[in-house]
């Protein structure tokens, strides 16, 4: 049947950012749901922030739309605008190619809980408020274009 | 700010179904997501179940890989298989092509409110408990051929 069954698939940790980009990260729990479900058209990932932990550092896609449910639990999603409080059944939504980076931060004191969805295809990106873009082949630069010594996973 | 206002996304009702077919969703209330919020990676929709009401015709699409993140309420989902009940927070998985239909049927006295993702390419589709197939140019017709009167909306 086509319930998820969350436990039966490996929740990770693991990041690809250099260090110190890595720290905000160290609490973040991932599921990869679409190739453990069979799905190729777009990705899916279960994610829990430990509290204090970002989901990722603040950054934008050039070539991916993002999409937020949450689930459980309150993250305070940042932009370039400002911050807002995302609780339960809220949605976000983050098309690709505006430059206007964003991330969740679990400022509270439980795990908060929310599925994000990605779609298109990887083009590069940046991040907001560190010296890093990501390239279509998956490794880290310096926004001078110098490589960072680690790739993404 | 990325945080979607639902109220101030239009919700409709109307289906392409012929008739009788149309009745089974008549209590469907959908507000499509993406065109409203920007996105094209893939399709979005926030949907509420009346009770009594059905997601659809059980189906399944040949090209178009689907996800559901079921938000409150209470909903079975009928696959070839069974049944089984879906409730807040569980996620459902439908990858393209497996000929096996699905849907979710409101049998509660409240309403129900899932969030469900399509992507990839519409290369038509079947129904597999009416004698219906939807074809990539959004046409209904018999299992022989035979077109109805009626187009998908």
């Amino acid at each position: 049947m086509p319930k998820i069954d969350l436990d039966s698939i490996e929740q990770k940790n693991r990041t690809g950012y250099p260090p110190p980009f890595d720290r905000a990260v160290a609490g973040r729990l991932v599921r990869r749901l679409s190739p453990a479900t069979g799905l190729t058209d777009f990705g899916v990932s279960h994610v829990v922030l430990k509290p204090g932990a970002w989901s990722s550092q603040r950054h934008w896609h050039d070539g991916e739309d993002e999409f937020v449910v949450m689930l459980d639990g309150e993250a305070v999603l940042v932009e370039d605008e400002g911050r807002v409080i995302l609780g339960p059944g809220d949605l976000a939504v983050f098309p690709k190619g505006t430059g206007n980076g964003h991330h969740l931060c679990n400022e509270s004191d439980r795990d908060c809980v929310f599925v994000v969805f990605g779609g298109g295809v990887c083009t590069g990106g940046g991040y907001s408020d560190i010296d890093m873009l990501f390239t279509p082949e998956g490794e880290y630069v310096h926004k001078d274009g110098t490589p960072y010594a680690k790739r993404r996973v």
